[in-house]
């Protein structure tokens, strides 16, 4: 492979196949360097609608691309499965275990985009009990915790027992709470209405819980009120000022009130990727790596930090930690490293532009504050939907994924209601659970 | 629920949900009864199409549909998540472990459709090396193991375990053998040709071992013999009088020689479910509890079993374990119980009427055994894919299947190349499994 001509291409070594990863390979496509994409999992995940996923609307594959297939046709990408367990800056190179061993991959620029993960603000013993959204497995578990309660409800013969089985509890009110609330509801309230025979899951408490004086804080007011509405209007319930003061298997303390629910989901916070500790540089408070204006480490102007993973010096308030800056970013990455290898060490500074938000509140109601448009209801669904499939990588899943809408749209029936594990598996997995 | 003019009612406790099962219960849906389906997962899989998602054609979902779908509309049926203990054949009950704790389920019939596991031979050790395909989760580890063998091969510099990670090993030259092997070499030579920088997935080499004379026994030799050439078009290898006898985690020994491989799948028996077990009743070799010509356990005429599990008394060879004869045997115990139900208590026997038998070969090549008619190539897999989008269970799931099979065909594209784990998981998986 390696002849002496080919090492002597620049090698730009990107930890990370996610929304900003992903572009800065992209965007060098065709410059004279070679691309080596490293992930710890196969497949590129469209992360916005992974809610859906937990929810049994759609399929894990229907919202993940094998990054192989991404990049197959850009010759001068490679991609290799592994876990990056250190990076040793002096010598410029990474270490990475893969399946066969440890490898070390030597770079020229680096480029760190490893995400986030959920933060429980120290109360990391709460994870077992209150499962985060942050990667198909995270949903699927989620999934499979929402349908068995149904299951479990079923069967139940104790009222209580039955009540808490059928409430469901989710902590904070961004994006990605307000969206599993309203897929909750969806689900709860319509699409299994007929399936059970001894519950009615019409009755289930949907509850969402916000520690802030209101839910989608980035949003308008105006907006936020009217998703709060619509949450309303579809059976869920928004508690906003009441911090979780407690997880536990059995449920939520909130204001020092306990609030029995078999199942609780945790939107409330994010940690940033261990991308710090190995570079041994500064970080924020939730792990952030700090970086200059022009997104590299102090004094490494060839390691560059984007997306949830980074918190850029001199801006007014952190960026959010969504799919556009996390793109934006790459882009500028990989446009900051093309200059350099043609010689031009001009300083130049990210801008972040806001093309706008969406945020979906269960069926057929979304919001979307974009410039001077603050649309809400159906008009506001529509866009949202046009959005969510035009940036879907893959043709394929674009139509997929568009069809199983149309078919849950207008039949309220989930197609991927599936929880691969038989009864004993779950006893097995909620037995090591609850092991210290 | 249960007041005394609905306890009345004759209950039918029917245990597992695959195509025997619900036969059973739908076609009691007019009976004054009451029916309760019990099985272990809450899904109802379409097995033919199993090794399809194995080899990342299809998403799980595709092929399942929750058993509480596919009976919303039977109002004298309901369904519970549970895996059954013990059959107290005196009391006339079932114990069935649910995920709120042991219940008890009294029945006036009981029908036992529970299937058939992967069969060893008494070499159940060499199960971790050599994972079978009966159901979701087995699919998903074979895909797994599939899809990480050429993870590993990309980066493997060793040349000799690069070959053992490029082997694929089918043991068992039955339809569902021959359908993996044919699917691997298509994933192999076609579908991610063009993925990998530093290995040729087409120098794969695909081995279809069987024991016996020659593969697919159960068809005409003609078309065995047909299916046989176009495996080997597609780039497989087929060894015939080739009896496996030793599998580990280096690969299989056959016929005294080594083979290297890291990916080994065992298509070669079956043994039928414990339901043998509980009802203490006389069984074949294979586990199948031997059953009267109606299909009743000797002794007791209120029990039936069926599908996989049953082998009935006076047939000149056993049934074949497919979907028709389970189907079939369900809807005959229906029909008995409502005859009994009704005061007709006369003898009536089971004849099982063969349709024909369909196995594909990979893309667009299969073979059909339907009469007088013996078809193969295109034509027969045609006939093929049209018999299996007709029986899929679910009208989203038809339409789904089709449009992904088609998607397939014509781009070679496969979009199911999902790895739900990441490679920390994968090693920590590998650390369990060779752990005695």
């Amino acid at each position: 492979m390696a002849s002496q001509t080919v090492s002597a291409v620049p090698k730009v070594v990107i930890v990370g196949a996610g929304f900003g990863g992903l572009r800065v390979a992209q965007a060098l496509r065709r410059a004279h360097v070679q691309v080596t994409v490293i992930d710890r999992r196969n497949h590129h995940v469209f992360q916005p609608l992974l809610y859906e996923v937990a929810t049994a609307d759609i399929s894990p594959a229907d919202i993940s691309a094998p990054i192989r297939s991404v990049l197959r046709r850009q010759r001068n990408a490679e991609v290799i499965l592994g876990e990056v367990t250190r990076v040793d800056v002096k010598q410029q190179q990474v270490l990475v275990e893969t399946l066969p061993g440890e490898r070390t991959i030597p770079y020229d620029y680096l480029v760190l985009a490893t995400g986030a993960q959920h933060g429980y603000f120290g109360h990391d013993d709460w994870e077992p009990f209150a499962p985060g959204l942050k990667s198909i497995p995270d949903a699927t578990t989620i999934r499979q915790k929402v349908l068995l309660a149904f299951e479990a409800a079923e069967i139940e013969s104790d009222p209580e027992k039955q009540q808490a089985l059928l409430t469901f509890i989710v902590v904070g009110g961004g994006p990605t709470g307000v969206e599993m609330t309203g897929a909750i509801a969806g689900l709860a309230h319509k699409s299994i209405v007929r399936d059970f025979r001894h519950i009615s899951p019409q009755s289930s408490r949907i509850l969402l819980v916000e520690a802030g004086p209101r839910i989608l804080a980035t949003f308008p007011e105006s907006l936020a009120r009217k998703a709060e509405k619509a949450l309303e209007h579809q059976g869920a319930e928004v508690k906003t000022g009441a911090a979780v003061e407690e997880v536990d298997e059995c449920g939520v303390v909130i204001k020092g009130e306990r609030v029995p629910a078999k199942t609780v989901i945790w939107a409330a916070g994010v940690k940033a990727s261990p991308a710090g500790r190995w570079l041994g540089a500064e970080m924020d408070r939730a792990g952030r790596v700090l970086v200059e204006r022009d997104l590299t480490v102090p004094g490494h102007p060839e390691i560059f930090v984007i997306g949830d993973t980074a918190s850029v010096t001199g801006q007014a308030k952190p960026l959010p930690g969504v799919a556009q800056v996390a793109m934006q970013q790459g882009h500028f990455a990989a446009e900051i490293i093309r200059r350099r290898l043609a010689g031009d060490t001009t300083q130049k500074v990210f801008h972040y532009r806001d093309k706008g938000n969406l945020a979906t509140v269960g069926r057929s109601f979304a919001i979307a504050d974009i410039g001077p448009f603050k649309l809400s209801g159906f008009v506001a669904w529509v866009v949202w939907l046009t959005v969510h499939i035009f940036y879907l990588i893959g043709f394929r899943n674009r139509v997929l994924v568009m069809l199983q809408w149309a078919w849950v749209y207008f039949t309220y029936q989930r197609g991927a209601r599936l929880i691969p594990g038989s009864v004993s598996e779950e006893h097995e997995r909620s037995r090591s659970a609850s092991r210290p």
